[in-house]
């Protein structure tokens, strides 16, 4: 194929028909956006989120943009980054498996904050998320493996592209100016793994949601980028380190969609423990007592140590550590918002457990796969083996499930909807307008 | 050395003392600002930046904040942006030559608007303004040659480092905090080579100034990065593509001090055609008649060719080509601002004698070197080399020369007080606030 990748994708944007996504897209841009807001309004209340409006109140402009689960408006670029960097906060949101990118927080905001502003209808907001995925998620597997391996954060600096295509695509621009927006993107993809366990790594996240709205509001400006500034010479791709899989980027565009291959996490931590986490659930249930544990192996692919074999010191660390998770599992039986927070990390039960958990990379288990062997102080021997954990694209969270994510989550803030948020979110693709969706995200006591 | 790249900045920021710089510092840091404000001023009212605010009035904050050049103010975040891309846009600012970094656009905008708002004393400006191109510019000499020539574009990726330091120094965080800020500035270093020749290029600059400003405001509110954010295995030096040279970093900080090898351009071009220009310029100025002129051969490292062979369309362009920098100094005796814009670019004359440039490599020359060799319709050959050009380190500027720009600058925006703007960066050591010294870069008709 010949031509510009930022082209091609441009012309794809703006040349696509809600008609021509089917239902069953439909439906998992619902599912994407549903658990997004539950995770958004979830976290809004967090100290860290408190902490953020705080910086922004100063700078930000008129409030025309909802912060959700917040009585704050924020005008749309800082509302962009408040949500974006809310709904990735508690590593709750949703993850694309092949990229390991978590999608939706860095391309729903432009398009809330947008479709508000100008009365955007529904299914023109669902349509834009499913184009703003697959922007991100195509250009993410042009370069993965190595982009996420060399340290990028691949949420961030993909999202950014996603977010651009998402908000050029409501503001109608042409495809000319949605090549620019992306060319521009391609200037402002930033954020590193190292981060991660920090508040670091939802500034790349927010900023993702931010930039790529303001590269699209740039470039219906007139402001220009490169033709290749994704894949030239001395573009992103390349400057990143990788050789991006043109072919890739481009084929089958329209024909199927990654938005289908998003999955959902039952529980609040990195994705790679939630197997280990299914493992000791069960092993849970299926009697063992949290006493009776001597010692704790997990054994995974390499990547399960490289994200979660660390010291862990407060409730980020606790959501990328293989040894919080395992514990907290086996010791409550539970593994939700509460027991990855700082109560639950400093617990001497849990920190005792923690400490008699060892991890062990076994080259023989595929990523996503753990196995969970516990000695018993009876010297028994347990042991679980998990490869596809609830939540994987082998076994999916169902819609109740994400619902009832969703529930939990707003009795974090119980000003907001869930039913209502639920409910409409169900059936947006006939809304009119947001108002009302987002009213719903919006705590009422405030 | 032991201990962490930021640990050890972040020291080096907090503790410094401005009796410690000496006088040579102080000037370097005010030659260097004065640069700054011209290049701001002279590009205020150009398309590029009236498009920008509009995009920018409708988000901004309350305006707190000084936009160089115009009437508008904006929220200090916001006039970072608007203030470091217009310093960058005439490709007119200044240069680091060992790094190739443009280092004041992207540090100075945070130093000005946080003085703006907390009235801090014109010693304290300059101070974070040395401070600020120190850490940008040691980052970038231990990421290079690599980080540039792989597509970073390291103005942008190293300045917002520059701008997080100078912007923490100002709002007095400790140095835990300071180290903090320039984590998060490892999760917001972005820009592409690739993008130069366009205005996003002005994105990634004008992000970089923004950006590390909010990496102080959200260091000091409490948010946190990871303590190897710049060099850890999966921070920013190594998923950029580069091993840091750590020891270098380190080495003789406040010994002396990178503002001093700063450098400032006589022509409004890309720092690699200044050899060919000034060739061009003493060939005109020796007697040779333009219209003499049968074709012009252009010998330089492969830097120069790489940087700038390409077709011309435009102003950018312009700015960025062999050809056009010939063409121009040999025909006008001058390569000033004018020669660089869209009507010149177009002139049939220039045309003409741009489609008589060729360029070659000559592994010979050294960068920053440049020949020249005309042939005339004679038949006579003249040719120069120039190994020094003017405004290089071994050449630079003098203090009027740079006086005299800024007021060449400054014609295009004649509400603006050039004389006012000179005398009191002379001086501004010893002034006590900024607001005197910025209403001269504020145009009086508004």
């Amino acid at each position: 194929m010949t031509g510009f990748v930022g082209e091609h994708l441009a012309q794809f944007v703006v040349g696509s028909r809600w008609a021509d996504l089917g239902l069953t897209v439909c439906h998992a841009a619902k599912r994407s956006l549903l658990n997004f807001l539950g995770c958004a309004i979830g976290s809004a209340g967090l100290p860290a989120i408190d902490t953020l409006v705080e910086v922004l109140r100063p700078v930000a402009g008129p409030g025309r943009a909802t912060v959700l689960g917040r009585s704050e408006r924020f005008d749309a670029l800082n509302a962009c980054f408040v949500n974006a960097a809310a709904a990735n906060l508690l590593d709750y949101d949703d993850t694309h498996l092949d990229t390991v990118i978590h999608p939706t927080a860095p391309v729903a905001p432009a398009g809330l904050a947008l479709a508000e502003e100008h009365a955007i209808q529904g299914a023109g907001v669902l349509h834009a998320l499913a184009l703003g995925i697959e922007v991100a998620c195509r250009l993410g597997l042009a370069v993965s493996p190595g982009h996420y391996a060399r340290g990028w954060h691949i949420t961030a600096t993909c999202g950014v592209f996603g977010a651009a295509a998402a908000s050029a695509r409501l503001l109608g621009l042409t495809s000319t100016q949605t090549w620019h927006a992306l060319g521009i993107a391609a200037s402002q993809a930033a954020g590193v793994v190292e981060n991660l366990p920090r508040a670091a790594k939802n500034v790349g996240v927010g900023n993702a949601a931010r930039n790529g709205l303001f590269a699209a509001l740039l470039a219906r400006a007139g402001w220009e980028a490169a033709p290749a500034a994704i894949e030239g010479r001395l573009g992103w791709a390349r400057a990143s380190g990788d050789e991006p899989k043109i072919a890739s980027i481009m084929q089958g565009l329209g024909e199927h969609w990654e938005v289908e291959r998003n999955t959902f996490k039952p529980y609040p931590a990195g994705i790679v423990f939630h197997p280990v986490i299914d493992a000791c659930l069960q092993l849970r249930a299926g009697g063992l007592q949290p006493d009776a544990v001597r010692s704790v192996l997990v054994r995974g692919p390499s990547l399960l140590l490289e994200r979660g074999d660390r010291p862990v010191g407060n409730a980020r660390d606790a959501r990328v550590s293989i040894h919080h998770s395992a514990a907290v599992a086996l010791l409550y039986g539970r593994a939700g918002i509460e027991e990855f927070e700082d109560e639950a990390v400093t617990a001497p039960e849990v920190v005792a457990l923690r400490g008699r958990v060892r991890a062990e990379a076994d080259p023989a288990l595929p990523v996503g796969a753990a196995s969970v062997e516990i000695e018993t102080r009876d010297g028994e021997r347990l042991s679980k083996t998990v490869t596809a954990a609830r939540g994987s694209a082998a076994n999916p969270l169902s819609d109740a499930e994400i619902e009832a994510k969703v529930r939990d989550l707003a009795m974090r803030n119980p000003g907001c909807d869930a039913d209502q948020m639920i409910s409409q979110t169900w059936r947006l693709d006939t809304a009119a307008d947001l108002r009302s969706f987002l009213s719903a995200a919006i705590p009422k006591n405030t």
